[in-house]
């Protein structure tokens, strides 16, 4: 087989076969296809997308390019995915809860970049929380305490993590196939036999229209099908930032005060939501309604709290955060934010907000920068609310004053305003799992 | 300037800056982009195209990359570029007959590779033949003989060169953008003030249809009207070689002939309309009847010929050769090509014999290959022909026995019959100048 002759095939239109799709992706992995002939198969796909048989034997050939961690039969495994967004914090209340729901949870999570943060360097934000293990370690400690937070190892999946760098500067990140390739093999490698996607739906998001979130959730699930992973996708709505916190250190403090049962309205629905579907996939509930139930029972009763001070021992941290929010980094200034203008908000520019936090590092533009665990913002506006002149909105926390300033001023700019009242947004627009298909 | 907005940019199909142009190439120079960007962008340029003023912009940064030959005001500089094909010496008689009709003909040619020749390897097979100078060289010999034939030197569009060497190898070749700055920025660069192109199309050709064809064919007069370079393209038919004689040294032989009137219908009636077109440009003639006469002319009166034995010599080539064909290398084998079906030969596929030929190493499949010149075939049918099973239709020249039997099945089987008569095809389909767009 002739690298070029492949990268023309599918210039031009033409379905790969599995055979060639394992010569590219493996002779890529060996050094005998170059990145240049890698960087034009990616645009070509981009361009002519892939059908689910290419798409599984890419996801297959990613697999195989690592380790696949099975675990024991009858340990019921189960994660989410989400496609990323600004403030979104669901993993940290998520997971604990389903580990103390009975489910066991090995999710392997990534870093902040651009405007979307990474769960990753928010766990990182707990003193001593380690992050880095081997595959055999995480397999061990998801196994002992029912649930382990890890980044993605050397072992996990290699050939994403050179392709996806490479998508990354050559703009070919937005494509389904390539998309659902990445994905899914990572969490199909990871052992989950049960996973739930949060899909976000939205001018800004990921998928901007629902019908393009629905072709690709049609893709991940019938990749997860097709290696024997239950794939339950829930759209929902996130032209906003999820709660009330956005930065390293605030969002642990959001999550733990839900863990505490202090529970904000957007952040309940869409935990309550991903956390019950993967109780349903699993079969720990026997319908939506009693799963939602036994959710709120453990928030109620304290193991989910319980739970996740477990896993910040386990994994090295110091669990005192839990009680003590003065443990987390520091943030020398506290300035209040101020609403600039009346009139109904009307939507928020999330992805500017999550670009202005970077100016005080929360988030970070380059792999290599450096962040600030103690800075970011506590924004309480929603869609729909009513904006005064001159109210509190909010408070930026930061180390730079200079920064924190210039940080407020496009945070303001990214609330758009309506002179008349604007209706509430429905958070969560659909699901989909194979049975949609069927 | 961000690399990937602009390679996200021109795949979303947006139009780019002449500024952003010319940061993306001279980056790529430079070394600030990499390969594996330049071969998304390149990609991205395949599907989505380039407008006229982009494709200029591109032009300019090739042009500017290296230096740019400028030939005295009063000097009338003239050249061809043909698309490229089986069979194709029309250079070898062009050339000299320009020149002794009075243009300036300064030439840059290629070399073969795949089923195409290259016209610096045929005139490499004339013994002591020079193709490689530097462009000083090149405009002072050019001004003295009024015609030179050389490769392309490192100081001439050196940015083409490198991206053509990685279109090449990422299949991003086919573009009608890419390939007009690729074509326009070398034939402006050597200083020629009228150029003549000649297109082929047809199935296995350059462009599979006229209505593709003029498509480029307007890029190519647009971008060279906006470097004050006045250009012809004439369409030709080129599904069959042409000619007879396929092979280094045996195109340079059936030239020869040419040259001293052994005409052949077909390279006749394309090497008339192309040099006469060179003339109808340049001014030289009042009208095409006028510029077909000149050029019978200087045939007649051996002054084309004679041309043609100055500029071996003032390339150190062996001029004897024009009286006797043995001192070219030798092939030691001449085997007799028979038919083998009966029936008219309704197509030939040339791209077939090409390749069957690089067998004898009369092509080559990488550039580093070596060639044989003697190696090739003489081969007489042309569309229409009527074939007796048995019947000679060509000799098939070799060093290696083996290998030109191989090479004469292969050729046999590129010949399409069909049991009814097959009318003759047009060679010439029509000519476009810029009169034609205004």
């Amino acid at each position: 087989m002739n690298p070029v002759e492949l990268i023309l095939k599918k210039r031009n239109g033409y379905v790969l076969t599995t055979d060639e799709i394992n010569f590219f992706i493996n002779s890529y992995l060996s050094g005998a296809i170059t990145e240049y002939q890698m960087s034009a198969f990616l645009m070509a796909v981009y361009f002519q997308g892939m059908l689910p048989d290419e798409i599984t034997a890419l996801t297959d050939c990613y697999i195989r390019s690592g380790k696949r961690i099975e675990f024991p039969e009858g340990v019921i495994t189960a994660d989410k995915h989400s496609t990323g967004g600004v403030g979104d914090k669901i993993s940290l209340m998520l997971a604990p809860i389903a580990a103390a729901c009975g489910l066991t949870v090995p999710m392997i999570s990534g870093r902040g970049l651009g405007h979307t943060g990474g769960t990753l360097d928010k766990l990182e934000a707990i003193p001593g929380f380690q992050t880095s293990y081997s595959m055999e370690q995480f397999r061990d400690l998801t196994l002992k305490h029912g649930v382990c937070l890890v980044g993605q190892s050397e072992q996990l999946v290699p050939a994403d993590k050179r392709i996806y760098a490479l998508r990354d500067v050559t703009a070919t990140v937005e494509s389904p196939g390539l998309i659902t390739a990445s994905i899914m093999s990572k969490k199909i490698a990871e052992g989950a036999r049960h996973l739930v996607i949060d899909l976000k739906v939205g001018s800004g998001a990921f998928m901007p229209t629902l019908s393009r979130a629905k072709e690709l959730a049609e893709l991940l699930i019938r990749t997860g099908h097709a290696f024997g992973q239950q794939v339950t996708v829930v759209f929902t709505n996130m032209n906003a930032p999820l709660g009330t916190h956005i930065g390293n250190a605030l969002e642990v403090i959001e999550a733990i005060e839900y863990l505490k049962g202090n529970f904000l309205p957007d952040t309940q629905e869409i935990t309550e939501a991903l956390t019950a579907e993967m109780l349903l996939s699993a079969g720990l509930a026997k319908d939506y309604e009693e799963a939602v139930q036994h959710v709120r029972k453990v928030i109620a009763d304290g193991s989910a709290l319980q739970k996740f001070r477990e896993i910040i021992i386990a994994q090295g941290g110091d669990a005192a955060v839990c009680d003590d929010y003065s443990r987390f980094a520091p943030a020398k200034y506290e300035l209040p934010i101020l609403a600039n203008q009346d009139g109904y908000l009307q939507s928020i520019d999330s992805r500017s907000i999550g670009y202005a936090l970077i100016g005080v590092k929360a988030g970070r533009m380059q792999v290599s920068d450096s962040l600030d665990y103690g800075s970011g913002a506590i924004l309480y506006p929603k869609v729909g609310d009513q904006f005064t002149s001159g109210q509190p909105i909010g408070t930026l926390f930061c180390n730079d004053q200079a920064a924190g300033e210039k940080a407020i001023e496009r945070i303001l700019s990214a609330f758009h305003l309506s002179p008349d009242p604007v209706p509430k947004e429905e958070l969560i627009l659909g699901r989909m799992t194979l049975a949609d298909l069927q």
